[in-house]
């Protein structure tokens, strides 16, 4: 189906869901980030679980934040890791919904792009109500680009989405037995 | 499979394969090369069809320069986009071929990381023999991690691969009309 006039000249303002098994989700919202920036657009990269201090002052969130991208983290890890508890997350993952809440309703400067990675798993894992989530996407100021990463994009997402790319996992070396290693896969 | 002691203690070395026809094969190699970079690992990105002055002096190029990231391309443009012909394009090619050629003999410093985005579109389009790219990757040295990326991975380079992550296109807004946006798309 051709679009309309209107959906040609739009620029901005969509809902992009990255989600799958295989490996390149994060990566590949952190890359459109920095683009965005080289064309001077504004951006912003919120994490759901992945900001112990370690992990946030290492790899791609120390190269963000010396370009000068504000990065953000609500949960330290995922409860599975074994040292965050579910209350934890689950009240991390109210302080996210929060400060989306507020930047929604204009009360912070609206990015061009806004990456919430890992934001997938936090609704699969029922830590964010997918419910609460959706009606607050209804809320998305209009040019607000927003990615949502993360494995397991419910349903309710995928339909509201513009954009959805399913990474599938064709072959994978951790199969093989390889540990993730920091600078290659954190 | 467990895998061997050894292949537990590897790092990097590895052939990343990122194919199929959805959004972020490209920004994915991006992202994982600014993780490398934040752990200070050495990288480099190599474009094959990416090259036209204007596109190389912006986004994701542009950030990439600023983090003193070495950036190289080969071919101005695909030649389906009329810019470039069939012969300038096979030539490019094969000046990449050239440059992977010594890089993997160690007549220049060799990365942790090096990106060839679009090197599965030149090795679907012929524009570099399969088999002479095969050939190389065996000459890969063995802490180079290597990310191809592009539509069309052939079986012969998946076989070789580590990792192999296929992008589906699940929703696209493409489909709907929207036009690629600069910042967003390129």
């Amino acid at each position: 189906m051709e679009g309309s006039e209107e959906d040609r000249e739009r620029v901005g303002g969509n809902v992009l869901v990255h989600t799958g098994e295989g490996k390149g989700k994060t990566t590949s919202a952190v890359g459109q980030i920095i683009r965005a920036e080289g064309h001077g657009l504004n951006t912003r990269y919120i994490s759901f679980f992945k900001g112990n201090e370690e992990r946030f002052s290492r790899g791609i969130f120390k190269v963000m934040k010396k370009l000068g991208i504000p990065v953000r983290n609500f949960v330290h890890d995922h409860p599975d890791f074994g040292r965050t508890s579910e209350e934890e997350a689950r009240n991390g993952c109210r302080k996210g919904l929060k400060y989306l809440n507020s930047l929604f309703r204009g009360e912070d400067e609206v990015p061009d792009l806004l990456a919430l990675d890992e934001v997938n798993i936090a609704l699969d894992g029922g830590w964010i109500e997918e419910e609460e989530f959706i009606s607050l996407l209804e809320m998305k100021p209009d040019n607000l680009e927003l990615i949502c990463t993360g494995r397991g994009a419910p349903e309710s997402l995928i339909a509201e989405a513009d954009l959805v790319s399913r990474i599938e996992n064709v072959k994978h070396f951790y199969d093989e037995g390889v540990v993730q290693r920091p600078g290659y896969e954190y």
